[in-house]
């Protein structure tokens, strides 16, 4: 085995730890890093750090935030006693970026998995159940991934809400824009066909 | 547009210059640093910085090294007279792996691309031609890519070295190993019939 310098190894054996980069994506991205100006590895040395230095969680969703509360939080026109849960920030920028939800979110990080030894007290499921009163909610949405652990933690969700006199919805599962049925699988088929919907005439 | 806290936004779009991460890699590979303990990104910061600062390039065979001459060019071992040309560090590490080749190496450090303004200037081909005497080299190996650019400079190279008396060997191209004829372009194919080898009885 022959091995590139060390300091080269070390950044490849870093870089292959981050998720969806193999060792040979590693490789290229290091090789590039060495070929590029000093700007590049210097701002991102220091947007690395700066992550982990400045963004925090918000005290009330546990959404990401440079300010605690966050500005979602904080915006009293998004107070509609709605609030979607989600799984992580991800999904929480995703619904958010597609515009339609006009309420306030709550950001579980993580799901239920008995196997990775993830249970409810692992989840800000107890910092959910203390907002319901002051912000007089009326709606949680459950919007986690349609995933076994996803909706083994909506599954959760509703039974633990569902004696607080809520209205408790889960988002629609189905195709979606632009899938292809040949491809779908079968537990999505079937959710698509026994949720389906009158179409107007 | 919703958008992440801006240190991670900044975080997001210097990760997406990297080769082969969009957009959607970089997201996911920010909320995971953001998660992670703090010795990821601050190794992953130090391991940036390292590598620009203590890999440099042999000055005999323009490889990646922290010493200079690397251990490769020193080591007289493999001074047997032949030299195996490749277009980039990648190449010569791939090469080397594979641990037939037991002499040296030169480094082209890019390949001819009108396109791109890449002339013969650019590479280290004069570099290449003060070796050839210095350390009486008999045979030069032509391993550039078989690509239309690592072709035309395979060709350029056996041009201006036909007149030195070495002998010019290109490295063979054909089916790989594992490789599927269903699925191999035809370039290949006429390459591997051309050059069929006779099988012994």
């Amino acid at each position: 085995m022959a091995f590139y310098p060390p300091p080269l190894e070390n950044l490849i054996e870093l870089l292959s730890r981050l998720p969806g980069i193999g060792q040979k994506s590693a490789a290229r991205i290091a090789l590039y890093i060495l070929k590029s100006d000093r700007d590049l590895p210097r701002d991102l040395a220091n947007g690395l750090m700066e992550v982990k230095d400045r963004i925090r969680f918000c005290s009330v969703c546990f959404n990401l935030t440079e300010d605690d509360p966050c500005a979602i939080c904080t915006n009293e026109n998004r107070n509609n006693g709605t609030i979607c849960v989600v799984e992580g920030p991800g999904e929480q920028l995703a619904l958010e970026e597609s515009g339609y939800f006009r309420g306030r979110y709550h950001v579980l990080h993580g799901v239920l998995s008995p196997l990775d030894h993830i249970g409810p007290e692992d989840l800000k499921i107890s910092e959910l159940l203390s907002r319901l009163e002051p912000e007089a909610v009326q709606e949680i949405i459950l919007a986690t991934n349609p995933t076994t652990e996803g909706e083994a933690t909506a599954s959760f969700l509703r039974g633990i809400l569902s004696d607080k006199g809520l209205r408790i919805t889960r988002i629609a599962l189905g195709v979606p824009m632009g899938g292809d049925l040949k491809y779908m699988d079968p537990m999505t088929l079937q959710y698509a066909l026994r949720s389906r919907m009158k179409v107007e005439a």
